[in-house]
């Protein structure tokens, strides 16, 4: 349970995934949890950051997710798909496909991604974002779901003075953790805001621009949870590239082969071997 | 159009995808065409190779697919999901989605991946698949839509001379393509194939177990398509498995990133940059 | 829970819906269970009842109605939309969407309907059929959950004994209950199968073909579920085609207005006024 | 097209439709067209006309029409699904299911049913309104692909003034047509709309409340379209509440039985016997 993560002592990492067998790599790397990133789901279906994806087309990615792995979800939900309403429908959907986590931010629908643009981006009012924080919990009825509040405070320009009465708010509504989101290259921002925090609730971040911190820093500073937020779809990527350009060049294939899963590893992540009778005839 | 890469007179090659960015950066690389693999999206959404992805699925990974790239997309039909009513009802989806080729194989619905377990895959009868492939030809509504037919034959233990009767029989049926599949290490069942096939429709092939062929015989065997079946996917797990391995054990993040995709390129695949007015912030 | 009401002691009835709204119209006119048949699913479609809807696209229909009802769905789940492995795939779906109970059937995938050329739909081994509702009751999480299992026997031409061997194997496989499908005009077949039962599991009928029965009839004979398989559908064909005549001649609107539902029961129906807020307008 | 019943001289009356059966009623009747209504769409599903169906569940729903029948569909597109780029998205996405007609409303999303709690639901500034209009414009492919520009200035309390403005507006903007909207129990409003109106565009109306209207009168006015928008799903309603009431009293089910379709209707409906080699057995 993502909520377990939340608040047992130690700061948890989870690293991103965008579909069920990134996720069963996250699980197989040994994380205690996913991220479902907006981003990396997006891109992986050639869409922008922007709310593209319907909520079917996510819910559909989270059900093929927590049908694979064991280890708990926490799903991107970005502004919560419209209204407080909307992130009603969100919640009970996600339940229904057991994943017991949801973070959403406090931006306007659609939204865009926090690394473009940034600066025009407008928040939400923070009593409207409070209101929508406590209609996702007034529906839950799994005790052990959660909602984490991002503030994009600091991301949109705004001041720590305001990030910090925006997590309180949101803590005081009753959400589960708070994440505030930098776009710093260094984590001073996070610093500051952990400094100022009164540990009403959990805190979470997401080191995309930071990445370089000494890791022992974030449980210095009292972190609950840190999310690698699209490593595995940039690898992916990457490496896509490079053996594409290497196929369509055609000077090696058996070359390109060793430097690609075998087709055995495919057919072991996708449970090939777990029907009946079936047995592997590939080396 | 597939239509035109069976009908030109060179060899061409065409590379797997499992989602939208794969076909882009398939496309990207300067191939002509794009294997939208039925294995690969089963994979890629931890499910197996045996339709437990719905048609409904499928369909919307097309759309996302034809949106994003303007190279022709091959649609991988495995049985044509269901009898040749089914069949019918994909074409005329396909069509749709501006996806124009579909290849469909002669097993039964639900079909078994062609490299486990493959003796005791059963074939369908000849006519009855012959009359699926006349069902989809009567109900394209574009002229230059494609149906190839694939004959798994050889994969199943049967004769060659059965391999040449049944893709006869499929292309007088009106098969604009003969597919033919063979589990061997090297070329030469489909050597021994095409030197004894008349020419009364082209031919495509899977080297997936023979990747190691000198890529000049495709062309010297007449072959008028070669299919990279599934090679983005596997680049893309193997480079998956490593970074989330390094990532757990946090040694040196920002050397990982240097063996990722940037966030900038992330935002240039997804297109990020073309909504108005967007201007990147990062590095 | 459908299994409540095959483990009663009296014979309940249930009646068909085909979306949210229908199956609220079932609950409201105070029956105790829904049937969400196939039939009348397609039919709204605008598809035949051949499996052309895909499993993706009846579990939307099902979620909306869960999300909508509080009283239990029994989902037709046909053949069980492949074989054993698809069947196992529904049924965590199914509970998943709190849908607690499916019906299948021993035709072939892809069936067709019951009453339709029905002498020459072949009926599925009855061991695989057995494996099959093994598979299903062997991944059922929620303990409630059932499977009813229906035979066609009789609709494809074969003998009673079959008919009863067969219910008496689907039990023995561990279905929560059988299904004897009867397409005469009369009760007769039931009832002859009744009489020869061992009462091993609970008996479900369909009085599609037969229902001028005397109600009082299906509680003599000892059934525990009656389902009224397709009548909602009907009803709403009927006077929307006779409403859409009416508008086309255009004669008089206001008396049409008599006799179709308010706005304002639209309304209350999709509960609109359930939103913060809200207070009709509308007369 | 809908294009041309906007272009033509005489006054055209459409119906709504909110699934591909109740579409083929439509047409069957005689109607030159289909409003597939955002109410009836959500009504029929269970839930609140407030954009709760995702843009994946109602373009399921147009593919499943436009596969059906042969008259064209003006798609109820609300506000358009988000902002200038998800309305894009949805015309690429409403062109590839052969449905070419969108109507867009100048409210915020998500959306409130016009007939509820009117007064209090905000315009969209009309410089983004016309500029949602161009992005739609721009981007679609087929020439005849039109769109239809709502006002709702009139339902939210604005003045007949800012009513003629915007939809001025709306027509330089490129919009193919502009709906005025009035909730007022007779036609006046549009009347002297119509009489204030240059012609610029043609324009649309919907007489949900004004039914009583006499028929004349539109085309007196000269306006173009006459969208009947909801009358459909009230006779389904109406009917479909009456039948479940009688089959659970349970009274006298062949009775209920002559009042609602044949079984052999549905068959027909849903082309049960275009399939091939399928004889009816029912009568």
């Amino acid at each position: 349970m993502i909520n377990e993560l939340l608040r047992n002592k130690k700061t948890n990492f989870i690293l991103e995934a965008h579909n069920a067998v990134s996720a069963q790599i996250v699980e197989e790397a040994g994380f205690p949890g996913i991220w479902l990133s907006s981003l990396s789901m997006s891109a992986s279906w050639g869409v922008r950051d922007n709310n593209e994806l319907s909520m079917s087309q996510v819910l559909d990615i989270v059900e093929s997710i927590t049908q694979k792995v064991t280890i708990p979800v926490l799903f991107d939900g970005d502004t919560g798909y419209g209204d407080y309403n909307h992130f009603q429908q969100l919640v009970k959907k996600l339940e229904n496909r057991n994943c017991m986590a949801v973070c959403i931010e406090d931006k306007l629908f659609p939204k865009t991604n926090s690394f473009i643009n940034s600066e025009k981006q407008k928040l939400e009012n923070t009593e409207v974002f409070c209101d929508k924080i406590k209609a996702g919990k007034d529906c839950q009825r799994n005790e052990s779901f959660c909602i984490i509040a991002r503030t994009e405070t600091l991301i949109s320009g705004g001041e720590m003075d305001e990030a910090l009465h925006r997590a309180h708010a949101y803590a005081d509504a009753g959400a589960d953790a708070v994440l505030i989101h930098s776009k710093k290259d260094d984590i001073s921002e996070v610093q500051t805001f952990m400094s100022l925090w009164d540990k009403s609730a959990p805190v979470v971040c997401v080191p995309t621009k930071y990445s370089a911190t000494n890791p022992d820093l974030y449980s210095e500073l009292g972190l609950s949870l840190v999310i690698w937020a699209n490593h595995l779809l940039r690898a992916s990527l990457y490496a896509m590239q490079k053996v594409a350009t290497k196929m369509y060049e055609a000077i090696d294939i058996p070359e390109v082969e060793r430097q690609i899963a075998s087709l055995d590893e495919v057919f072991r992540l996708q449970g090939a071997y777990d029907i009946r009778n079936e047995q592997p005839i590939t080396k």
